[in-house]
C-alpha cells in the first residue's frame, strides 16, 4: 500500500534509518498553532521579529546596486570560511562598544548567530554532556542543545540576572555527581525571554565561579546595544578573553534578512569553529557580508540603533501600560532593553493550554514551557513588543486580558488547569526566535 | 605561563572539553599551502570557483536595488525555516528539466547545498554508521561525513560512473558484516572530482540495488545542467521519489555568493530536515532567496546557463589539448560537463608530496588523497578548468608539466616517491569545493 493509498497518514519508509538525535526532532503542536497565528487578523505578541520598517530602504537599495555593479565578482563568488576580512574588522569595532578587545582573526562570521550556537555546541557536546543555562533560556538555544543530545540544567535568575550563589551551588552539585559540564550558556543583556540584565557587580562573580569549575562561558548577546536608558555594560568577554566565547548578530541592530552573525572565541576554539563552519556551509554568503560591510562603512549605523532604541522603548511602554491597565492580576518585569516581557500568569492558569483559546481570540504569545528544558514554565508567557505598533500591542493585550478573564472564571468554577507543561518546543522556529 | 609567553605555540585551555567529533577537526597541511596558492602569480587549477565574470552585473545590481526598495520589509526580515515559497515554486520548475516531479512543499532551501549535505548527515548518521560513496568522492561531502563520525566505504567508478556490480558486492559484504549502511552518496552528473557521468542504463540498476538493500540514495547534483553536448539525463530522483534525497544548487548555474541550495526529500524526511535547519540557522537568508527568485523571474537564466556551458567547454578544451601536448605521459578522462579533469600521474609520482613543488612553480591542484576517506588517491590529481581563462589554463598546465618532468627525473634517479597519502583533507575548504 503506497502512502497515497493510506490517505492522509504518510508512512515514513526511512523511520528505521534515522540517527538517535533525529528521533527528538518532532514538530510540536505549538508550531501548528503558530501557522494559524501568522494570519494578519491575529495580533502576534509571540515572534521575535525586529521592527525594520524604519530602515532607509531607498538608500539601502542603492547600496546593494553598487555592491553588485562595482564588486560583483567578489560579492557573487565563494568566500573564506572564516568570513570576509573587512567585515571582521568592522565587527571588532562594534564589539569595542561593549569593552571587548579582539583581533579580526579571532572572529568567525556565521549565518546568523544561531549558526554560531550550533557550531559551538557541535564542537563541545557529546551526548549526555551538561550545559548550564538560565531559567528560562532562549528557545532556539535549547533546540540546538537538544539536537546535540545535551542535558540542560537551569539556574535561577532574579531582577539582576543569573544568581551567582545558585550557579555555584549547581556546579558544585553537578561536580559531586560526576557530570561533565561543558559550558554556561547565558544571555547577559535584556534576556530572552526573561527581559533582565546581569548586573555589573555580578559579571566578575559569574566568571570567577566558572573559572574555578573549569567551565567555559558562552555569552550570547544579540540585544546588548538595544538598551533604552543607558550605555551597554562591559561584555563578559571583555573581562575574560580566554574563558568566554562571545556571540553577536546584526539581526537586531540592522536586519535579520542577511543572516549575518559572528562568534569570537579563544584562538584554538576559533580554529575548530572555522573548520566546523566550512563543513556545514563552506562559507557564509559573500553578498550578505559585503552588504553589512557597506552598511557599516557608509551609513550612520549607530544613529539607526538609536532610532531602534527609541522605537522599542515606545513599544515597551505601550505594552507595560496596557498590562497595568488590563491584566493587573498578572505580574511581570519591566525590561530596560531588548524585545520581551516575561509575564507570570495569575494563579491556576496554564500558559500552554490557554494558547489555543488565545489564538481563537486572535492574539498569540509563546508559552513559558518553550523556554525550559524540563517542562517548567506553564505559569509564564513571553510577550514580544518588538514588531507590532503600539496600537496593535494595546489591542493584543486587550484580547489577552479577555482570555485571561475567561480562564480565571473557568478556574473559579472547575479548579486550576493542570494540563500542558512538559511538551516543550523541540526546535526553534523563526516565528519564536 | 600564558599563551603569549610561550611565544608561538598557543596552548588550548579547552582541549579537554571538546566533543569526540571535534578531535578530528584539524586544519590539514594542504590548507596552509592553499593560502600561498591564492596569490595572483599562482595559476590555480585547484579551486572549484565558478566563472561568474560573464554575469550581467549592471542588470543584477538594478535587480537587487529593486528588491530592497520594493520588497525590503520582506527581504530584510526573518523568513520561513523551509524557505521562501515563491523560490520553492521556481525550484520545482528547475528540477523539471531533469525529469523530476515534485511539489514546492517537498523542497527545503538551504545555505548552499553544502548545508543540505550537513543536515541529511546529521539526521541519519550515528557514529560508526556506514555511508557508501564513489571512489573518489567530493571532498566537502567527505568532510561532513567525517564530522558526523561516519565510516565511508568507497565503490569503484568507470567511464560510465558508479559500477553497479561493485555496488552490489559492497552492500552484500557490508550486510554480511552486520554494518549499518545509511545511504549511498553519489554525484551522478559530471562527477567531482571524477568528471564522469552515470549512464542512463545504470541509473535504474543502481536504484534497484539500493532498494533491495534498504539503502537511501543521496543524489548530489550541482553540475547537472552544465553538460557540454547534450540535454541532462533524468535524475535518480525522477525514477524513485521515495528512495532518493536530491540536492541542488544555484552556485554553479548562477552564483555561489548568495549561498542558495536545496534538498528535495520524501515527506517525513523533509520535515526533519526543516527542523534540523531551523536548529542550525533559524532560516536561510531572505535577501538571498528573493534575489534568486527575482533572477529566475526576470532574467533569461536558461540562456545564461547556455553561455556558461559554452565558456566551460572552451576551458575544458584548453585544458585537454594542453595536457595532450605537454603531459602526454599522464592519463585523464575528457569530461562532458562540469568543472574537473581527474588525472592519473605517471607511475611513481605522488600527488601529495609533489604539491609544495608545484606551488613553488606557481601552479596549484588538489591532490587525489583529498577525495578518499582511506588514504587512496596519491596517484591522482584534480585539475579544475572552471575559473582561469584558457590562456591561464595553458600556462598552468605548462608549469605543471615542468614539475612532472622534474619529478620523473627524481624518480629515475632515486626511485618512486612513497611519501604522502593517508593525510587526507579533513574538512572542505571553499578553495577546494
Amino acid at each position: 500500500m503506497t502512502s497515497a493509498e493510506t490517505g492522509g497518514t504518510r508512512l515514513d519508509p526511512w523511520l528505521e534509518s534515522y540517527a538517535a538525535r533525529a528521533h527528538a526532532m518532532r514538530a510540536s503542536e505549538i508550531r501548528a498553532l503558530f501557522a494559524v497565528a501568522s494570519r494578519p487578523e491575529v495580533v502576534s505578541l509571540a515572534g521575535g521579529m525586529p521592527y525594520i520598517g524604519g530602515l532607509p530602504l531607498e538608500e539601502l537599495g542603492e547600496m546593494m546596486r553598487r555592491i553588485v555593479v562595482e564588486q560583483g565578482e567578489v560579492a557573487l563568488q565563494y568566500g573564506s570560511g572564516q568570513g570576509y576580512e573587512p567585515l571582521r574588522e568592522h565587527i571588532v569595532q562594534v564589539m569595542a562598544l561593549e569593552g571587548i578587545t579582539a583581533h579580526p582573526d579571532d572572529v568567525v562570521v556565521t549565518t546568523g548567530s544561531q549558526q554560531a550556537l550550533d557550531l559551538v555546541t557541535k564542537i563541545f557536546i557529546d551526548p549526555g554532556d551538561v550545559i548550564v543555562a538560565e531559567a528560562p533560556s532562549y528557545v532556539g538555544a535549547l533546540g540546538v542543545f537538544r539536537a546535540h543530545e545535551a542535558d540542560v540544567v537551569h539556574v535561577a535568575m532574579d531582577a539582576d540576572g543569573l544568581v551567582p550563589a545558585e550557579l555555584e551551588r549547581t556546579l558544585a552539585r553537578l561536580k559531586a555527581e560526576g557530570r561533565r559540564v561543558k559550558f554556561l550558556y547565558t544571555v547577559p543583556n535584556f534576556h530572552n525571554p526573561g527581559g533582565v540584565t546581569l548586573s555589573l557587580e555580578r559579571r566578575p562573580q559569574v566568571l570567577g565561579i566558572c573559572e574555578r569549575y573549569g567551565v567555559l562561558v558562552l555569552e550570547d548577546n544579540p540585544y546588548g546595544l538595544l538598551g533604552f536608558d543607558s550605555d551597554p555594560l562591559p561584555a563578559l568577554r571583555s573581562m575574560s578573553p580566554e574563558g568566554v566565547i562571545y556571540l553577536g548578530s546584526f539581526s537586531k541592530t540592522f536586519a535579520p534578512g542577511f543572516r549575518v552573525g559572528w562568534a569570537v572565541a579563544p584562538h584554538a576554539v576559533r580554529e575548530k569553529l572555522v573548520l566546523a563552519s566550512e563543513s556545514a556551509i563552506l562559507c557564509p554568503s559573500h553578498a550578505s557580508q559585503l552588504a553589512i560591510t557597506a552598511y557599516l562603512d557608509h551609513h550612520d549605523w549607530q544613529g539607526q540603533i538609536k532610532k531602534f532604541r527609541e522605537q522599542y522603548r515606545e513599544r515597551r511602554d505601550a505594552m507595560v501600560s496596557a498590562l497595568e491597565e488590563m491584566i493587573p492580576e498578572a505580574s511581570w518585569n519591566v525590561p530596560d532593553g531588548g524585545f520581551y516581557v516575561w509575564l507570570k500568569l495569575p494563579e491556576g492558569l496554564n500558559s500552554k493550554s490557554m494558547l489555543p483559546r488565545a489564538v481563537t481570540a486572535r492574539v498569540a504569545y509563546v508559552p513559558g514551557t518553550a523556554f525550559y528544558f524540563d517542562g517548567q514554565g506553564a505559569d509564564h508567557i513571553r510577550l514580544s513588543y518588538c514588531y507590532p505598533t503600539p496600537e496593535r500591542i494595546r489591542e493584543g493585550v486587550r484580547r489577552l486580558a479577555g482570555v485571561v478573564d475567561q480562564e480565571l472564571e473557568t478556574v473559579r468554577i472547575f479548579g486550576a488547569d493542570a494540563g500542558g507543561g512538559g511538551d516543550t518546543v523541540e526546535f526553534p522556529s523563526p516565528d519564536l526566535a
